[in-house]
């Protein structure tokens, strides 16, 4: 027991919710000072405790706590929302009475408190914005790693292939619903990946590369997972209770609003931005777009020609240097040009005036998808349709006195490089990068630390050194907050758009070599393990923020499996007549046209068929729904609803004469024609002694006699 | 006053709901009395009062009224219902008291009398079933029409030239959902068609036939509309209560279920057909679109190829009788054809088992449209991309001796043809030959009637004489009924069908001749009067039916419209340069290619954009569903909810620790930390005797100073 409890509290995190690291480096003492206590003050006047301990260098650590009812309150209020915006459909509250309150998850908890941190004062939080302001200097903000909860979790998932729902749940549990969509994606993708990687590898074994089947396999296997997917995030966000909490969040503090309108309905303010001034400002992505693949393409487009003329036509000094000349000129100028365009990026989207952060976000994603689509897929596009089948020609036209022979395999090496090389390289970088720079940092920390206490030794006093000094117990925890605060917050956006990379080289270029997707399976069981551990270990904790999708990614994915249809469909017809040969830009086109046709009615198709299937957990909040409204509907009228029967309530009154339309004039005359009406009526229903059954009879009788007597007597005549 | 009584009293409909038209003519007096006892047995069962009278000839006129207190409770069950599955968001109980009940329009108050009378027994109805098993001599079933509202109605349509709201909620209030959808539609359309009219006749003015501008303007004015329907739609059912009404919709007697399911959610009971073997019974569409093709394609040749060979060919006796040779053959076998292919199309819908009967329409009007679309679209396609661009090449390798001079001019011909004429003839049609029929039918009847009388001044007494006579004050009541009972059922999928071929000419072909759209414009003005005086005086009154759409005439339209961008490039690539010279197939398809690209870009943008502007409606209905959860909190609450104030319910406790994982045998050790952890914990909170800010503000000092002198000293260095 005595071991058991020094190992649980080498993972204490001391009733911590959350943690501000406030850096000073580069502002005066007095200054500091008082921001500091401003930022006390702040955290104070919304009734959170606090606690401070210094940080690394000239930094300190903020720790915040919530006391537990007022989060109780909190975590109840939110529910109240989300019942109230439909999200869940039974009302938290059971009897009037104040309840226990018990936070489903550690996300929902933590939830409550990024927003009693985060919100504004007048939304009841303590208003502190990280990075942004006035708070500046507050450089990172994040609830603590729970180390025994990750460490289980990748126990787990070192031992098993797949992950299960729980799974999935736990990492909900742990980070919120934004980051567990990720991992629903990739986990949901890598299974998806075994179709096509068995068929490649059939496809390798007993055809060669540039198999028509495998091509159309392939097509519609991306068809079908993109249509599945989006089935699958619907049931996983009601699985998750979030369907429709997008309209939850908060107004961002940058957004500014044209007026303020009372809905008429519900009675509430709401800061209105025009959405069609909004959609006129997003036209500007088409602008963006044209600069953004200008730029990128230039400069791919320039790298590529200078590659082919050292390596094919240069042959004079230093060729073997020269060689590593364009990829040296791409690498440094990559950065410049991207940064410049995410700044565009960025101040476009700032100009576009989004209410939340979350479409913000949303907007911005798109945009970095939009360069990085251009970086990852224009070199092998140009490989593939520009400088196989046309590089003789082209080169023959521009500068007739070069003798340039194209090698046909170029394509095929591109691709294999993509999905084993470049696959491992991305990998190790991911994770061996951050821990190196990490191991870098607290050596030079270490160093600077040394420093410091020598330079403290010469300047102060016994006393601030004390100050100084991490208590005994608490060291061990300090250093590994230290260490979170250091780290880098966790981009999940980065790792989804690595996906739909790695999806959109299958959709485009699988035809070529059937390996790829068996390439991008192995790679995807490390992936999902390696990101996690990235997560857990080498980022902050992430606040837990909730989603109802991948976000723009799905858009991306169904561009990409368009864009691979006809890709596909042109790479078959140029490579299965040998590639350099003569191509027929016409005779290309007709068959990228037909496949297209072909690509549109198999999405029309899988769309309509799968969505008719639907998804278990769609009918189940159907029926979710109606069984909270039977149960209230029981408990109004006071015990189980009677069958419909005529006589069940029997002293509803009637109106039973309805205005379909207002004639003008017309009242009076209804009104009183109405009486005369009803006696009429009444002598119309009364009029029979006998019973309706035996009037008929007799009717029945008198006519069928006339009618059938006469062509009686005429047959017999 | 007297004058209005007697003039109310012609359009006195004595109360009825609704009326049974029981026909006898073909079986024996003792068996219709059985069955018409059995009837009226049923009827009665179900409380419902009845009235007989002798209808036309050997049939007779059921009259049904429903008890108003009946009808009240039926009401307001369907009004629950509808809350029940979400269609509504206030249930309709005020005060657990029974309450008045009103019926919003006179087809709500009709709805609920067509399910007393069609749903079968164990659901509270009567089951009676017109024309279907024990009640097929039962050949209408039908309410009354509204005289004076349907007068009022076409009265004030003929003064003005477009319609407001008001008056689509009256055709609504009158005639159901189903049939207002339709209205709706031809008045957004025809509203909409004003935009390409202005620009055809400018293009008309001051260009020529094949205008590339125009060809742009109406292929994304076709998107547009399309794309503005779908949330018009949306608008409207949720303004007629609708959305989502489907689900409500009884089984239909014919379909037949696999098992029985016990919902776990909700407990009720679900009759289930899997969707899986549906899914694929549905596949047999395929071959069924592939047959139908086949068979009308074959035949549109080849009256095509007979056509082209007397007209311009054949040149031997009886040209002139010989050249309508063609058309007649057409006309002769189109029925044959079109029957047989309707009679599969039954069959194939039956084998599909749907579960309601507006599925089961659904599909087979999925099925008639498919074979409407292969003759409306077929023969002017084959004009304008086989005989004007091929003609004179085929003819030539079919029949080398043959001089045949292709008329660029035929396809205009056509088109007009079409625009012009063809609508005219179709308007004359639909209004004409019914009244015609109607007439002569009435004449014919006028006659038998008078043989019957005298064959019964024979046969009969006075007696039967007397029972067979009208009553004088019900005579011109039961005249009209008559009439209607003998009209024919308002099918308004026919008329939607109608427009969505008319949008089809145009998508398609209006590129060809500017002024289609001003054709189409001013036809559909007469059209949309035309079809109202059409359902409300020459067809019985339809049972109210709800509807959430156009059904699935929108997928249709979607269809048209990629199909008319492809058409229109086409037919501006070909006709541009003069229609019969040179066209080669691979450029052909390369314009096309292009338009597709840019018809699937616009599509997406206009999508989106509309999407997020969204509608007025939809934002209301969020509200309304807001606003309705807010007021019952309150009243849960016992007053308006305070705002968010920590201290409003101090006695919320709070679980602290809560379980991400399951983890195996964790559990006890966590208890046992837990006290631990929780001294740790306060002494960590409670440890600064001073405040967290002055506690940090030293620490700011220590910090910055040891930081900062050495820098100092080095610089005074």
């Amino acid at each position: 027991m005595n071991f058991l409890h020094s190992a649980e509290h080498e993972h204490d995190n001391f009733g911590v919710d959350w943690v501000l690291h406030y850096e000073f480096e580069d502002i005066d003492s007095t200054l500091a000072v008082d921001e500091f206590r401003a930022l006390i003050q702040q955290l104070e006047d919304a009734h959170l405790h606090t606690q401070v301990r210094p940080g690394n260098d000239t930094s300190l650590l903020v720790f915040i706590r919530i006391p537990r009812d007022r989060l109780g309150v909190m975590i109840h209020e939110s529910r109240v929302k989300d019942w109230l915006h439909g999200i869940t459909h039974s009302l938290p509250i059971a009897d009037r009475e104040p309840i226990d309150v018990t936070a489903e998850t550690p996300s929902e908890e933590l939830r409550s408190i990024y927003h009693a941190v985060t919100w504004q004062k007048q939304l009841g939080g303590a208003g502190i914005t990280p990075g942004v302001g006035k708070w500046k200097h507050v450089t990172a903000a994040f609830p603590l790693h729970d180390p025994l909860a990750n460490a289980e979790l990748l126990r787990r998932w070192s031992r098993t292939t797949t992950l299960s729902s729980e799974d999935l749940d736990a990492i909900r549990a742990l980070f919120g619903e934004k980051v567990a969509f990720y991992f629903a994606f990739i986990h949901c993708y890598s299974l998806f990946l075994l179709f096509p990687t068995v068929c490649g590898v059939v496809c390798w074994l007993y055809g060669g590369p540039y198999s028509i089947l495998f091509g159309i396999l392939n097509g519609i296997w991306c068809i079908v997972f993109v249509e599945y997917w989006k089935i699958r995030e619907t049931e996983l966000s009601l699985r998750w209770k979030v369907k429709g909490s997008g309209v939850l969040k908060v107004n961002r503090i940058q957004y500014t609003w044209e007026k303020e309108v009372i809905d008429s309905i519900t009675g509430e303010i709401h800061k209105v931005f025009s959405t069609k001034k909004q959609l006129l400002r997003q036209l500007l992505l088409i602008p963006f777009v044209f600069v953004a693949s200008l730029a990128l393409g230039t400069l791919i487009v320039g790298t590529f020609a200078l590659e082919v003329f050292i390596s094919e036509v240069y042959n004079g000094p230093l060729k073997g240097y020269l060689e590593f000349l364009p990829t040296v000129l791409f690498s440094l100028s990559l950065p410049t040009i991207s940064s410049t365009l995410t700044s565009m990026a960025t101040r476009l989207t700032d100009y576009e005036n989004y209410r939340t952060q979350d479409q913000y976000d949303l907007a911005q994603t798109q945009k970095t998808f939009v360069m990085n689509f251009i970086t990852s897929f224009l070199p092998t596009l140009l490989t593939a349709f520009v400088y196989v089948p046309f590089g003789e020609k082209i080169v023959s036209i521009l500068c007739p006195s070069w003798d340039v022979r194209v090698d046909a395999t170029r394509l095929q090496q591109e691709v294999v490089y993509l999905s084993v090389t470049a696959q491992v390289l991305n990998c190790a970088e991911e994770l061996l990068v951050p821990y190196l720079k990490r191991t870098l940092w607290q050596k030079y920390r270490a160093y600077r630390h040394r420093r410091a206490a020598s330079a403290r030794g010469r300047a102060h006093s016994r006393a601030t050194d004390l100050l100084l000094l991490d208590p005994l117990e608490e060291s061990s925890f300090l250093r590994r907050v230290r260490t979170q605060a250091a780290s880098d917050e966790y981009n999940v956006h980065d790792d989804i758009l690595e996906m739909c990379v790695q999806f959109g080289y299958l959709a485009l270029f699988g035809v070529v070599w059937p390996l790829v997707p068996l390439g991008f399976l192995l790679n995807n069981w490390l992936e999902l393990r390696g990101d996690f551990f990235k997560l857990s270990l080498e980022c902050q904790r992430p606040p837990p923020i909730r989603a109802e999708s991948i976000g723009p990614s799905l858009q991306g994915l169904e561009f990409l499996t368009w864009l691979g249809t006809l890709s596909t469909a042109a790479i078959l017809h140029i490579y299965r007549s040998g590639g350099t040969g003569e191509v027929h830009l016409s005779s290309v086109v007709m068959t990228i046209f037909a496949a297209e046709q072909a690509y549109l009615a198999v999405t029309f198709g899988v769309r309509y068929a799968l969505q008719k299937l639907g998804s278990q957990a769609e009918r189940e909040e159907v029926a979710r729904q109606y069984a909270v409204r039977k149960r209230y509907l029981a408990s109004l009228l006071g015990g189980p609803k009677p069958a419909s029967s005529p006589s069940a309530r029997p002293r509803v009154r009637f109106h039973d004469k309805v205005d379909v339309y207002h004639l003008e004039g017309k009242d009076a005359a209804t009104t009183v024609s109405l009486t005369a009406e009803s006696e009429r009526q009444s002598q119309f229903w009364t009029l029979n002694s006998v019973s309706t059954a035996e009037a008929g009879v007799k009717l029945i009788r008198a006519l069928s006699t006339t009618d059938e007597t006469p062509t009686k007597q005429y047959k017999s005549m």
